[in-house]
């Protein structure tokens, strides 16, 4: 299918700021898009706006014309809500409505507010990811959905809660330059293991944070762009997206995550790829597993092979496969609407070679996002490209 | 552009039924819209589905893969929110994923549970369809909204209460035999004008219901409908989209709908028609004054003259140009997340000649829904043809 442009691309500081409305954060990230590429909001066709929990933060739904409106913009504008995918799946849908040949411009990405709310009114709000009937009234949250299907990996695969803490390690130093990451401070192996429980084999540094923040990507026509002068020097060459049963007892293994190996097939196949082109990735690393089952879904490593990846240093900066330079969700931070729309910021930086991490890719033609939602019961991988 | 055609509608019947989950609704309109398409669930590529409050009244985000599980469906799934447009947006994506060509079968549709929930919970869960921060912080809740509206009309351009409950008369009238319609009873001017008062000029019965219910609806390439010989019978010729600002203190003016104007226009523009050519229509009639401004908004009516239209009985089953022959939003009812998708169910039957209101409209070629969301800060408009 045909490349997509990605004319510029913007996001807050992610952090703990719950004085700021999703709206005031996600006109931030637009501006900035708008500054990156050189085009206005009038230049806007369509908006599509990721969030998730904003009736349960901000007593605010309907946020799709709320988003267009705070980033200076009348045009068509949809809320897409696919949990921690939101923002990936505003991505895929503003790819697939620039195919349609009728909108040259498109803005995507996503807000959250979450730390105006309580930790507590925040996991249960989070929590409404996950089947309500099933799985939220027998009081599951993620960290403990996320931690059965740890568990479970380390019963059929082997594996350690060291290797699960080097994936937190990698994270955190790929973050420490960004200053746009939650977290710019350097963990140790043993800072991970020795932090308070939050549900074994889960500690502290295994979770991703609660996070503010707003992401945004002007995504645009190859004609326009050409007609433009922008000259955009990456483009979305390929995206997919698929999905599962919401409640983790109704699959068929707590270990894999199918949506995500059909999503990134279907990529793939569009991007007329395979895994092995992949240069450098942005993955879900919502628990540290949860990137281990990521690179296992996306074909980099064969099921149960995957968690040695970051304790042998092949997903690291100076790895084969660099693995979220941006410092993931777990260090970068977890707005979660504005998550997938910030891989997409984040990557495209990494690849045009003006974020702070591009060095350790500067070869690199290929990288991939992959953005899940509940415990991948929704999923989402782009596939982007430097145009040459 | 190229047209789409419908192979499968079906819905709930709408009313008070708390005891249902949105889930479950969906999955009974989506296996109605299999059996009228005559397809599978193993046949759908995709999935949009609407929903509005879900969080508020079920603890459920997310909702986009449990509505595919729901239907029986594995595939790519997003949940759309729009407000009381959700549904409607749902199907006009999935239109333009059609008309991208590489998915042939889309289910598209949507559900909302709201009476398991009090009636002042409800109201305050839809008021998150306006602005948390200006609007409903100042106690705004949509009665008052769309009376300010109301009164506001009747300064500019003179009508009376009479003349709105003429509008809600000839709802309730064209409800009467549809037994998919919450309210299936007949009503009087003096029944409304006598009603208790819910916010001035509205009466109760100026007011469509709580009400929970699905809607579904199968969207094929003409394509894959000619190799499967589905005959279908309409399709969707066009569509258009537009929001504005979400607070109506922010608006030009209080009696026009702009984002309705210009998705009509937009939907026009694609269809290759103007109003003139429209020969039936279902559009958003949450209260009275709605369905005035939605016919002056879709060009059917200049400014200021769509206040007589039911009194003059232009728009009555009998009429020129009949409006909401199902019952429309106020004796449907109004689920809001299945209320677009609902549209354009009924549309279809009555195109087809299976509703039981299509002997009045047994010429007619064109039909249009008009779906909003909000004071209309965002609007989705559909124009259906029958397929010859």
């Amino acid at each position: 299918m045909s490349r997509v442009p990605i004319a510029g691309v913007g996001m807050t500081k992610f952090g703990k700021n719950g004085e700021r409305t999703s709206r005031e954060m996600f006109a931030e990230a637009a501006g900035k898009a708008f500054e990156d590429a050189g085009l206005a909001p009038d230049d806007v066709d369509e908006v599509f706006y990721g969030n998730f929990m904003g009736e349960i933060a901000e007593q605010q739904g309907h946020s799709g014309p709320l988003a267009a409106d705070s980033a200076g913009v009348t045009a068509p504008s949809t809320r897409i809500e696919s949990a921690c995918a939101s923002s990936g799946a505003a991505v895929r849908h503003g790819v697939n409505r620039i195919r349609n040949g009728d909108v040259d411009v498109i803005l995507v990405g996503g807000a959250e507010r979450m730390t105006n709310i309580s930790t507590a009114e925040g996991t249960a709000g989070l929590a409404a990811a996950a089947d309500a009937l099933w799985e939220i009234k027998s009081g599951v949250t993620f960290p403990g959905a996320y931690s059965l299907m740890a568990n479970r990996y380390f019963h059929e695969h082997g594996g350690s809660r060291e290797d699960l803490a080097e994936i937190a390690v990698k994270n955190h130093d790929n973050a420490v330059e960004n200053e746009l990451a939650q977290f710019q401070m350097e963990i140790d192996v043993d800072d991970v293991l020795g932090a308070p429980t939050v549900c074994s084999p889960f500690g502290l540094y295994d979770c991703s944070p609660m996070s503010d923040g707003g992401s945004a990507a002007l995504l645009v026509s190859e004609d326009f762009a050409d007609d433009h002068g922008l000259g955009p020097d990456v483009a979305i060459v390929g995206t997919g997206q698929d999905g599962d049963r919401l409640a983790l007892h109704d699959r068929v293994s707590m270990t894999r995550t199918p949506a995500a190996e059909r999503a990134a097939q279907m990529a793939y196949d569009d991007a007329g790829i395979g895994p092995d082109d992949v240069d450098v990735a942005e993955v879900h690393d919502c628990f540290t597993i949860a990137e281990v089952l990521a690179i296992e879904a996306l074909g980099f490593y064969e099921p149960g092979e995957g968690i040695k990846a970051a304790t042998n240093g092949e997903t690291a900066i100076d790895g084969d496969l660099p693995i979220n330079l941006s410092g993931g969700l777990k260090a970068k931070g977890h707005p979660v609407g504005a998550t997938g729309g910030a891989q997409i910021s984040e990557l495209t930086k990494l690849l045009r070679g003006d974020h702070v991490n591009s060095e350790a890719v500067s070869d690199a033609d290929i990288g991939l996002t992959h953005n899940a939602g509940g415990t991948v019961a929704s999923c989402v991988v782009n596939v982007l490209e430097v145009m040459s």
